[in-house]
């Protein structure tokens, strides 16, 4: 996985665990594409010293990942989701009841919009 | 739930955000049914020291709940995972084909058994 994807997604799972500046600037510097000199411009501070958070907080991160591993959790669960899925679609081919199909229909559904980590 | 069992569930989720000593103790209370005082001999500390402990990882653990809702998560998703399923059972007692039904079988175990949060 590229670095910026996969910071941009530890974030989404661990960000609450950052303070709420160390949050914003990895944000904007992951998420936004602002520039280091942009980010220490907005925070009045050294280009230095927001260089210094940025790998702190990557740091941070990816240790949260380390010890938590949601973001490998995830990957696998998508890859079963769609095995699933893909399961559930070859029966609604093969079968002819229409209100059997629909309600597979609503299972996959079920499945890969209210089931995530 | 009973503060204990949600305890422990706390302790399985983010365990590994504590220190190798902080789990110990939390597991030896929580999940062995250990005292204060049996604790606190183990440790070679005092009881009042252990209890700071527990006190402290307690908050810890809750507030690692608040900003990363893993415990919440994780009911939302049982009660998902027991919708689907009874909804996979009622198709398999309503259709005839039984290797339909066998896969809706497997689709069912799969659900039930590699996905969690």
């Amino acid at each position: 996985m590229e670095e910026r994807v996969e910071v941009s997604i530890l974030l989404d799972l661990y960000g609450e665990l950052l303070t709420d500046n160390q949050k914003a600037i990895m944000n904007l510097y992951y998420n936004e594409d602002f520039s280091l000199s942009e980010i220490s411009e907005i925070n009045n501070t050294s280009r230095q010293a927001i260089h210094d958070t940025i790998k702190r907080c990557y740091k941070q991160l990816v240790s949260y990942e380390n010890k938590l591993n949601l973001l490998s959790k995830s990957i696998k669960l998508e890859e079963t989701k769609q095995k699933l899925e893909h399961e559930i679609a070859k029966i609604q081919d093969e079968i002819r009841d229409s209100s059997i199909k629909d309600r597979l229909e609503v299972i996959k559904k079920v499945l890969m919009e209210e089931i995530s980590v």
